[in-house]
């Protein structure tokens, strides 16, 4: 498993990076089975674990819970060419989820960045703004998320 | 496993609730062990999966993955008090994680509704906003979130 500290990728420093720069990640496919253990376990809903009681609810079918898109999502930014160094370390960041991810879906990671800022009080870092959509194998968002991350600068 | 649609709690409509109105869910007790298997799948790096190398980190320890916190607290809003009508559905929302969660955390969720708004274009449902905070077992508060639900009408 590629690590997101991984020697095989350059370690990007806030000075590496620029509004509008934008990275894509690996491909990740997801079943059925796995839909229903992360609900089972984490959000335990008829519409995300069982695909019989799934129709007739309002998504017509199994769907993730929202926030297996967004460990999704993680995994393929911790495991894709933007290497942070030090890691990739959120604050947080406001989440949506446009449309539900299916049993049988591809999923891709497509971020840019949209606003970088050395930090005031501690000149060793700064705060990058990162916009990240998901986007199914039909090219459809099911997931937006900007996120504020923590980059060091490069030392002088 | 207790789910969202149990038929031991009263389901809400949008008419059950009230802007001010809290909720609080049980509790969720993570290890070590939890903490590495959820971030080797979804957020592979040092600090969430290597106790050791985790201790030369900006966190000087394990902690668990930000969309980990996420998934507790969603597991502990969809097993608690805040039922509603068809399923608690979220279309996004917003989260911060100003504090890590730590191998032996006992997390709980506090719920408050903050704003709630009949659809205009659909007279069978509402948008409730609550923001949910998590704390750990001296209280302090590891992730807040606030998201949009929507909540069907009682129908008349």
């Amino acid at each position: 498993m590629t690590q997101a500290s991984g020697d095989g990728a350059r370690q990007l420093y806030l000075e590496d990076f620029h509004v509008g720069q934008r990275f894509v990640s690996d491909t990740y496919a997801l079943d059925e089975r796995q839909i229903i253990a992360f609900a089972s376990e984490f959000d335990p809903q008829p519409f995300h674990t069982d695909p019989v009681a799934a129709k007739n609810t309002l998504f017509g079918g199994l769907v993730a819970s929202g926030w297996h898109t967004a460990a999704i999502t993680m995994r393929l930014l911790a495991s894709g060419p933007m290497r942070i160094t030090g890691g990739m370390v959120g604050a947080g960041g406001e989440v949506a989820w446009p449309a539900p991810t299916r049993p049988g879906d591809i999923l891709q990671v497509e971020t840019e960045v949209i606003d970088l800022r050395p930090s005031r009080s501690r000149p060793d870092r700064g705060v990058a703004t990162v916009r990240s959509e998901t986007r199914n194998q039909r090219g459809e968002i099911v997931q937006t998320l900007t996120a504020k991350l923590v980059v060091p600068r490069r030392p002088v």
